[in-house]
């Protein structure tokens, strides 16, 4: 050995917390740990835990230096009568750390010592890893001269110990740390897809009941979408259209379908009926905290930017732009399908009317970016 | 100075990385940096670093020994012509440490030599501090003696300074890991709402409809609820009985008013229509992905244990228990409630229906759980 007591267990301190410092896998740790050990100048180093098994084995999970089989029949159980009073076992079940100053004399090591012979263990030191209150292993030295740990060498490899002890905490706090984090993930992946299920099936319920408006609202949403692309809005913006397009009429469900599929002109009063359902829709939506202002969208997707729609008569700069898109997808769904009341008057026939009312009825570039959009469909 | 040049610095590197290992806060970890490098014999250290504004200034984080107001006029500014070739600025733009073996003739030192000179600063050296890719900081040293860092210092203490910088980054990624699990909790917390608000949404939807229905599904969540409790389900079943009840009628949206408000008793063509609302309401809330079969509780609300019931006639085996408890709950809310075709009969009246019909079309274990809840109320 080129440097002796004090110094190296000092200098082997200092490289134990260099690879404390940088570990990132516990059996790498002790791998590590062991090989340091050995290089400093020990003859051989190995890392046990206790097994949680009937006999409570201490389970070697890393060495280093010549072991030369010396672990294979080491079975030291801590509840076996002879077994547990060696130093391992005494280090684990006492929590401090155990010296042997002369292997070939002290009485502990019976069932060990002729192994330890074969392989020129003269001393050795058992240091106990506390993992979360008590000792759960050991890292375990040996010299190869007798009595090679005095007081200075016990209190440096203490803390080297302790520190060994605290890196597994923090180590496993880490992983602990990924595991909440990746069950978080989960659940908000689980929760996204459950939102959009129920916001499919608020919309789904709505369909259920009117067979003739079937589809009509997973329509205007898809024009909606793509109307808020060509303009540019951001992804979050965009989700927000598109569930609002599913559920925009979702208010209609408190007007008799036989006004809603009346065949003949409403009378004023029926027509003040069925502008109910924006307000209808605001209020179920709202009940849905969503971050976006969806309830919002539906609220006011009848609104027209010359303040001649319903139900407040806003104008243009009152009307928020997801609501200005959603107003012309719905007419130009609405003319472009098949009603109850009539037959479909097609697409052209619906992007004629938006176009004469751009700027008027419809919001410019809303206009201008729907045209686009059916252009390239 | 006790000890003297690479022992000294060997020493520091085994404090300084004791430090790291425990390390919990950036800035109390450059205390202690400070701290122990002046502990160790050293006359003064601090860390600095870049400051994102025009000019650049290295602003002090941390110092620790004869400092006496040595960084008050200090001025380090990287875009200063003069001031960015002293030691921590050049350590900083080149990313090497910074060796002056004597502060007294170091052409490079002038800005600061008079204020160095008045604390006994001999020799310096400034060591940068890499976090993400280029040094934005540096660790600073001075000792009272020329010449006290000599090459095999200059490996340790650049370790050392590596090993702060690996500390650093490390505690960042720690924080940012917080942050996104704080996030993530947030986006959970947000989402279960938006979903406890969408299936109150969807309840709400079918009460638009039909007013005189309204609060029926949340008076049966609140019985079915109270069941469930008494016969000891779990946190998630009591859940998922809690949305069932919620939205288990939501399947009647498809049937005409005229039928399900009828004040006559139905023809047994209208009775089939009717009886379609447990199908219906399945296929809506299915499309939610509840981890819990609320769906299917919803299918099997109005089957009964003997096998009289719809829409499959399934025997108690076959039953899920928590449609047991909703078939219950419904019962009992309906016959106590006021119908548009008839007068409440009242809780007494309810109660006597399944306590007469327990263990033929009720549950007994729920029928028993039920008139416990309402003995109670």
């Amino acid at each position: 050995m080129e440097i002796q007591g004090v110094d190296r267990s000092y200098r082997l301190l200092s490289e134990c917390n260099q690879v404390l410092l940088l570990a990132h896998d516990e059996n790498q740790l002790f791998q590590e740990i062991c090989r340091v050990v050995v290089d400093i100048g020990y003859r051989f180093a190995w890392v046990g835990f206790i097994e949680n098994d009937e006999v409570q084995t201490v389970i070697p999970v890393a060495q280093g230096g010549h072991g030369e089989g010396y672990l294979e029949d080491l079975r030291i159980e801590l509840t076996d009568p002879e077994r547990w009073r060696g130093p391992t076992g005494m280090a684990i079940h006492s929590g401090k750390p155990q010296i042997v100053r002369n292997i070939a004399s002290d009485p502990n090591y019976t069932p060990w010592r002729n192994s330890a012979n074969q392989r020129a263990y003269a001393s050795s030191i058992a240091l106990p890893l506390k993992i979360e209150g008590g000792a759960s292993g050991a890292l375990n030295i040996y010299a190869d001269e007798i009595d090679a740990f005095d007081n200075c060498e016990l209190a440096l490899l203490t803390k080297l110990a302790d520190n060994l002890s605290y890196g597994i905490m923090s180590l496993r706090a880490r992983a602990d740390q990924k595991k909440v984090r990746e069950e978080l993930e989960e659940s908000v992946k689980n929760l996204r897809n459950s939102l959009d299920g129920a916001v499919k099936a608020l919309s789904a319920a709505g369909e259920k009941r009117d067979p003739y408006t079937a589809d009509h609202q997973k329509r205007v949403s898809e024009i909606a979408q793509g109307i808020a692309t060509i303009m540019g809005l951001t992804q979050k913006e965009i989700k927000s259209i598109v569930i609002a397009g599913l559920l925009h009429d979702i208010g209609k469900m408190s007007i008799p379908l036989d006004i809603l599929n009346k065949p003949r002109a409403l009378t004023e009063i029926e027509m003040a009926l069925v502008k109910t359902h924006s307000q209808n829709g605001f209020e179920i939506v709202q009940l849905i905290p969503f971050k976006e202002p969806v309830a919002e969208i539906v609220l006011q997707h009848h609104e027209r930017i010359d303040g001649s729609g319903y139900p407040f008569g806003l104008t243009i700069n009152d009307i928020i732009p997801a609501a200005r898109i959603l107003a012309v997808a719905d007419v130009v769904e609405a003319i472009s399908s098949l009603r109850p009341y009539r037959q479909s008057l097609g697409v052209d026939k619906a992007l004629v009317e938006i176009l004469q009312n751009k700027g008027i009825l419809y919001d410019e570039e809303v206009v201008n970016a729907c045209l686009k959009f059916f252009d390239k469909k």
